[in-house]
């Protein structure tokens, strides 16, 4: 491989010569070894991509900056959100806390790329635009980092996690308005219980997941706060007058999305409390999703030795040794995202805990974990409503059979004959293996014609909207 | 001991004869032996008494329960409120996952009580008032269990959490404003760094705080939603036309608290995802809190080989060995109530996930996790704030010491002469261990004048409000 | 209420008059009003009894005090482990991190319990005993703290936690014996698959506990190593020498438990991972108690509508509004308790990895959370055991019509007509609603009699042990 | 792009010419799209490689399979370990909870390579080797999955967790022998103690390092029980005799690590605990390693206004804005990586005990959480190792001016002149800024001599290893 020289304050570095980052960006990827290369987000880097747009707009507004680097700049700042440069940043999530270093790759690839769009070769010449004075003018790591981050929260959140989650409530509200004179047996404590309709059990996972929609939406405030302008401990040293406010519209402008600066920028480098409170609203939506996924399991089991009260679409064979079994596969996926996404929660309350004094050194993991929780809630949502809910189906047979089998139509007797002679009833049946109408009749409580008349499934649902 | 005789639908009952529960409760310690006694929260007690007033009237209201009945049940809930019944609830966390056996201690409890206020003796003739048929009336444990649990919980998180974490938050405020001139040295990295100024470092707390709060009160619609009226499987199979929305108007009334009926009940039975919503702002409080307290007991660290700029209040001798010594023992107490919240979020989390059907069966873990950070969090809060917060005081002479030796006043510089000569003017001297000053003149980068006129801490600082 | 003075070296301070605490105790109670009072367990208090004693011989064998002293410090320690001074501990776990208040708390009961037993009254004269100089001779709150939960959480694991693991897996061991040729559907993914026994699929069970157990075992010697005499930061400093040695041969006779003095007091002091690693074994149990609990529900749910193969004991009526219905209410104990337990590993380490420096700060909250999961399985398996396991029986009837009914019989054709030809079959089955046999004889791939030799589901599970 | 047609018993479906996968593997790229592609560890796949060869052996071996294939699928195998296929494995974690699709697409890539190794076309002609009849012979994916992931996962741990945790012991011991004179005020509460050595205090890293791999050891024996030979269920279907046994031992061959066949199949299959055991020694570590790099980075920090006791490394340039700093970037990147593995605890935990019957369906996830966590605990302890832990030194002058600063030396006067006169001494001197020795004299508790004679912080550190 060939290589050319870059150098920082602390010396030169052999950067590889078809790259174009810089010294610093080639000592992280020496000194953090960790894990696989490039595992540092690209959504991370596109936000930086916004922001040091931003900020070339707003130095250039303020005087601080020629027009001449403000557009070569921003020109390689569009090309980074193209993606055409997503080779340019190898590196990882672990290292510096602050992102220094990924802050720096932007630097440093923003710099050489614009060295290249005005007419020179990288490594030759005194650079056209510093990655210092010039890019990272008016910034430091500790304020453009955690605008990176949220930039790229509330994009994934906006664009993948909300249409995801709307994709499958929608579905599933359609679903319970189709099915909503479709009684079945009730099952509380996995036990039989008084019937409802399919509809209506349906109707709680829409009610969850508007509930986790609101939660999510709740916390877009504290997200959209950039603590860009803070500069290196919230004071905004070295930024121009009226910056921080207007840098903040600039990234509102290029993104579309209601970004302000944060009202207290100590508070946005020293803590990132808006990560964990959005987190906390995935980790809310991963207990729904949970919830609901292992209940459309449950009652698709079988095909003949369990509940089997609905029919999951089979999008695949389900088992390499035993033929003609086809699995709840969408259900098992949504459910690992889940367990994942409670263990995000974790990681990101223990980074956020931690914050020292001026700065949260937390900043890549929390950002990563919140991005890949925001992504696969989303994903996966999408993917079992095109591959699971969308097809669900009534199995009308076996819900008729589970219904009138059911033992439990008898607390419609309750308010008739009184709960000890319904308990009664009930006990009875059980013992023998008989109906419940054979019961009431034999032991002289109800007459044939008045159980007809009270116990009537379709009456015990309730109003149905 | 002497007993008494009680009987269920399943028979007779030996219950101690000085008690009022009856034989479900009586079952339910026997069969239940896990942890200590009466671990179940009284506050979900007393929740039940609010619901089960409320119930009686509504009832009676809709022609269902005599005026006879409504007001002895009334008039118990009410002495149970007063706390002079708390000796009857022995149950525990660890029992039935719908919390029935708490349900029916009420009942019990209710019905022998009303009894004895009738004018009987506990355990003689029949019962003036029925467990089942009149205390129980128009509800299930599955309705009456979580409407129980949202009743405490949201009277613990606006009588204590939100107090508790105001009244903090409104002395770090008043501090912020105090120490609002005084310049210190930034910290990043745990490393010098730029200045700011104290106020503006507590102004970061408070921030957070408020952040905290909004966030917490977010949850407070979800948390309001009562399940009552549900019964069974969310469908208010046997209650009378217009119930759910009457009770809950009754239990607003009586709790003089904004509780609405659930609009989705088969959500309220089949998850508590509300409960999971609302501590998970409790969980970022703690997320803030553990920063906080963190950053207060390094800053006060000392008082000769430690950080030393804050003084705080010396409460208690601090070691049994070493004399003279004070611990910041308010923060640890603190941090300890920031990792019991963090676990108790998993717990809930992981009850929450697991509903089946019609009824998710963790509800009294969650329940009692979330009472518990409730408590802890506004108890904590005020803890630190009274013995703690309130005696915090800056020791100007640290401040100024380390303020003054500091490296990092060179960023002052960074516009002046440029970034590369800044930090050669900074390395010199660390390397040499002399100051600022010294180097800027020497390296002939600055004179002494421009060095006086430059680099001013207080000009560092921004514009402080 | 009447008082007297007590002082310490910050002053004096009012205490109640019929407590034996002093003016520690006191300031304690009234800087940390932080949830319940008393919170911290006793099984601590009852640590530091045994480590107290053992202190006071061993010191006066290594002549640093008399026997006089030693004795009666002792008679102090005898009578707390019986419970008869309860009362007198009053502190909670959010106090100091180091549990500095609670040693005192110690040290000035038996002080003043001494005194007492020496024949004068408490509050007057000079004490015979000193809280500090004496009680607390050749320790300090550093290391009698670690100690005190060592012993504490040493002793639960092997007095409740195991035995009460051993018992279910006891019991569930003999079942699986019991039942081991029920030949039963086998279920993955919740989907029919093939044959098993039920003894087969209990003996999972019974190994997931005695790997438990076995992981549990592999803590006790990290649990086992006492700080004992690393004093104040680990180096042992105002101890004669021998001591740490020699106090901790003594607590190991005390106790009958085979403690051993640390061989690094630095990472007993400033670190407490034994807790982290005992308490990950205990989680790793809830994990499969989990699994379990939730196994037995499902298969005991019905009675018409559910699985339905096995049936447990009915130990309550089991709903208030339902007559007739049994809920599994042990599995829901049990599974609450393993939702409390994973949290408390949560809290555990987020108090663990805090360490600064020479201590640890989370002490209480680490050992609370410990004992309470210790405390907890040992109980909900015992309760579980005697209320659940021991009366699991296999409903044979439901067994024999599921397993006849399945289709994935086929798997045994496999390996005679091959994977295709096989999941044709069931196939066709699956759509006509017909059995396999018809459906192998109908596409002639295999005789009535070949059929019949084939497909027999008890040469399908295997050799049984 | 173009297509070859590929099919399995749903079907055709249309395959990337260029690829060896068959139809399943299509199958579940296209239900499956959650989160980036190809996501499934390739430790996993190959885990899956040892295991195929393996598996061919055996059943050649015991007369299942011809010579010819055997040998043909080992070559594949063979192949697929030197890494040359990686791009044939496209699949994702967020698939069937079984990892079922993973199986096939080793087993469908296995058999097309096959074809080619044989000479033909893929996709061309009947396929020389059978993705179902031979490649996944004696299979399931039931056995084989989690036999992948603990092949993948113990190599994971002996190969990169054990060693580089090892290799920071190892430089953390050597680096306490080499300070062991090193005098060093020591800290409780974050504030002054008594002295220690800075030997003794990295003595306690060194300790817990050996707890923690110590800890992670003792898991080994849980990990290396193989679940192969289990097939659907546990029971063995469809395997000669033998088996099982056999195919464990040739896995062990190949690895060269001592697998053994799990004695108990049922859990090996429906548990996953032995990941849940691994993991908690991870996370066991991660609280050791975020304790070690906390301390390190406080004791390190500065370098003017900090503890500033020791020095190290400076790898990069610590800030973009802030010059001549150095940051301790290592101890940030290993304690996020500590909050990532505490993290994936959870997940893991979450997966783990949600197992239904006779499969666990969170093995996915839970597989790639062990592998991220041992993965990034073993690099991150190299990095830290070679780019920090080497380099510690001790800052000579400061430790010395902390040291004699110290008020706490005074409890060396503790069994001179009693513990209220050595506090009060301690307290005139802080408050009025003197010295110890000053103030001792001054209140005429000891003489000058004495106090020279008595106060010796090289006597106060215990007798030293």
């Amino acid at each position: 491989m060939s290589y050319r020289i870059e150098k920082d304050t602390m010396g030169e570095v052999k950067v590889p010569a078809d790259k174009l980052w810089g010294a610093q960006t080639e000592r992280s990827r020496k000194n953090f070894k960790i894990g696989p290369s490039a595992s540092m987000p690209l959504e991370i880097v596109y936000g930086f991509a916004y922001l040091k747009k931003a900020a070339a707009y707003t130095n250039c507004e303020l005087g601080a900056l020629s027009t001449e680097k403000r557009d070569l700049i921003a020109q390689v700042c569009d090309e980074i959100l193209t993606g055409k440069h997503d080779e340019q940043f190898p590196l990882v999530i672990w290292q510096t806390g602050s992102g220094t270093q990924s802050n720096m790759n932007v630097n440093e690839v923003v710099a050489n790329r614009a060295h290249q769009l005005a007419g020179h070769v990288v490594g030759e010449g005194e650079k056209t635009i510093q990655p210092n004075d010039d890019v990272n003018k008016s910034q430091s790591s500790n304020d453009t980092f955690p605008t990176g981050m949220h930039i790229a929260a509330y994009k994934k959140i906006v664009e993948t996690t909300i249409p995801g989650v709307k994709q499958l409530r929608d579905t599933l509200k359609k679903k319970s308005e189709a099915f909503n004179h479709v009684v079945k047996i009730g099952r509380t404590h996995l036990m039989d219980a008084t019937p409802l309709t399919l509809g209506q059990e349906l109707s709680g996972y829409v009610a969850q997941l508007n509930h986790g929609i609101n939660a999510l939406e709740n916390t877009l405030p504290h997200l959209s706060e950039l603590a860009l302008g803070g500069t290196a401990v919230g004071t905004g040293l070295n930024t121009p007058k009226g910056y921080s406010k207007r840098v903040a519209e600039y990234i509102a402008e290029f993104t579309g999305l209601p970004f302000v600066t944060a009202p207290n920028k100590f508070e946005a480098l020293a803590a990132h409390d808006a990560l964990v409170e959005t987190h906390g609203a995935l980790k809310q939506l991963a207990v729904s999703l949970n919830k609901i996924a292992n209940d459309v399991r449950m009652m698709a089991s079988g095909p003949r030795s369990g509940i089997g009260e609905i029919i999951i679409p089979a999008n695949e064979p389900g088992s390499s040794i035993m033929p003609g079994k086809v699995n709840p596969t969408q259900c098992e996926a949504l459910t690992m995202v889940c367990a994942q996404v409670m263990g995000n929660d974790v990681a990101i309350a223990v980074g956020g805990m931690q914050g020292h004094y001026e700065l949260n050194v937390f900043k890549p993991v929390m950002a990563a974990n919140v991005l890949q929780s925001a992504q696969l809630i989303g994903d996966a949502c999408v993917s079992f409503e095109e591959n699971c809910a969308v097809g669900i189906e009534p199995n009308h047979d076996v819900i008729k059979k589970l219904l009138n089998n059911s033992l439990m139509l008898v607390t419609a007797l309750n308010t008739k004959i009184g709960y000890y002679k319904a308990a009664e009833i009930a006990n009875t049946a059980h013992k023998n293996g008989t109906t419940l109408k054979e019961e009431a009749i034999n032991l002289g409580y109800v007459t044939a014609q008045d159980y007809d008349t009270w116990v009537k499934p379709e009456d015990m649902v309730g109003s149905l909207k």
